[in-house]
């Protein structure tokens, strides 16, 4: 490929999330190559200033620094992986979907093939991309981090965490239980809520100012688990039980879903049985590493 | 009880809440009479200007407005449910934990003892009650709220939620699981990180900006609910479940609990298998909605 199609960034893969990525890499006034295994899908990029390459070896000797954005890993290492591309020099930056072990394994044969590898996670809807509101976390050398974010920094809030490849994928996963679990949660009070003819939208903003209330107590009850000391400040774990056992009573008299309630119960149970009954809530973290028995 | 004794307000019930309500009372300028089945437990309040009544009867009539905290129901209905006091006139505000069922029970045989009755819920540990950030919920008739509204204030932020004598039960369960799944999405996430190194202190803050970042979601998703209408505007459910999977497979390799990844993704495929894949994540009320299966 010669100098005058060389651009700043490519990006690998055009689903949803792999568009809003070129298109925001455009608007920041990045030269921008493209590539995806069935075409059509550049169309507007291409009309929006982006090249795509022929192959997908071409696409990454066309940038310094190449993102990847597939269905799986399995797809990136199919991709890239194998001889196809000569990847010598180049810097990827894997936003893929995956694990942390997934991570670690891509970190170490793209290192075998003479690339730079850092991974990473979006924490955004597409379209987010290119605002401050898209958390992207990174992973990885520090230093091939810092040389690309100023280009990086078009997607959004971008953040390096570690050097552990790792550390994307299990920030991504943490974001997603808690994510979930709000969600979840504020599903079983509706669920109630509505037994007694309360609509969603009624009882949505005590919910969330619950929700919001209970994050602000999580740095200093990380500060418990941190020094595996967990006075009963507030309440104690054998209190809280007793109105778990209201909880799971509300719901079954309610014809309502008892899962959730009965699946808080039984953990505290065996925090209880393990002799933590005095403790205040965080003493769960005992639970929570330890495998399900 | 000749008028020079009588006060503004009772507390029955001095467990840690009962004094310090009865505390806050005092502190806002309410004359306060306070008893207890065992004695002791007024001294302190005394010194600060409580009267004692020497039998719970004596309690009620002293004051137009009675606050009663105690273990539970049962104890509520021993003491005052039978006819060793008498009930006519008075107004109770009943603050003990318990279900939406038991509080409506209560309301009727407090009418039947020609007593006012409205039901509430503390959302807040004793050391909060008589600031702002103490908020306290009231369900029953409005009129009786708002004419004791202005000594009840004295207690935090207090509110009326409806006419039906449960709603503050129920409230308060739903505060209660949300409460619990913000924890234990947490504890999930803390876990995860721990294996990679990561300390609570250092992966709190994220944990802490997400669940406040989902939390204002909520209202928005209550309309769909509402609407019982869940396009898929940011994800569908079925992208959700294949995330479930990685967190599934993070927190299997890792060796942590897999509890909680598990009846997230077992809730969702129930969802999925009733045709919901292509909706989005607030659909899930269907499944909360319906008994355990």
């Amino acid at each position: 490929m010669s100098n005058e199609t060389r651009t700043s960034v490519t990006v690998i893969g055009l689903g949803l999330m792999g568009r809003a990525l070129a298109a925001a890499f455009l608007r920041a006034g990045h030269s921008t190559t493209v590539w995806n295994r069935t075409a059509g899908k550049a169309d507007e990029l291409v009309a929006e200033g982006a090249r795509v390459a022929p192959t997908v070896g071409d696409a990454v000797e066309a940038s310094p620094l190449t993102i990847i954005c597939l269905t799986d890993y399995d797809a990136v290492r199919g991709l890239l992986g194998g001889d196809d591309a000569d990847l010598t020099g180049a810097t990827l930056v894997n936003l893929t979907s995956g694990t942390s072990a997934q991570a670690r394994e891509a970190a170490r044969w793209a290192d075998l093939r003479g690339a730079r590898y850092l991974d990473g996670a979006i924490m955004a809807v597409p379209p987010a991309i290119g605002t401050a509101e898209a958390v992207i976390l990174h992973s990885g050398p520090r230093a091939d981090f810092e040389a690309h974010e100023p280009v990086l920094g078009a997607l959004g809030t971008v953040t390096h965490l570690g050097e552990d490849h790792g550390l994307a994928s299990l920030y991504d996963a943490g974001g997603l239980v808690m994510m979930w679990s709000v969600l979840n949660g504020w599903l079983q009070g509706t669920a109630l809520l509505r037994t007694a003819g309360v609509d969603a939208v009624t009882y949505a903003p005590f919910a969330r100012q619950l929700a919001a209330g209970v994050a602000d107590w999580l740095p200093g009850y990380a500060e418990q688990i941190d020094r595996n000391s967990y006075p009963a400040e507030v309440s104690a774990l054998e209190t809280d039980v007793r109105a778990m056992e209201h909880l799971i009573e509300e719901s079954e008299a309610a014809g309502i879903n008892t899962d959730l309630p009965k699946l808080l119960k039984a953990t505290a149970d065996r925090a209880i049985a393990a002799g933590h009954g005095g403790d205040q809530y965080p003493v769960l973290i005992t639970q929570f590493t330890t495998p399900t028995p």
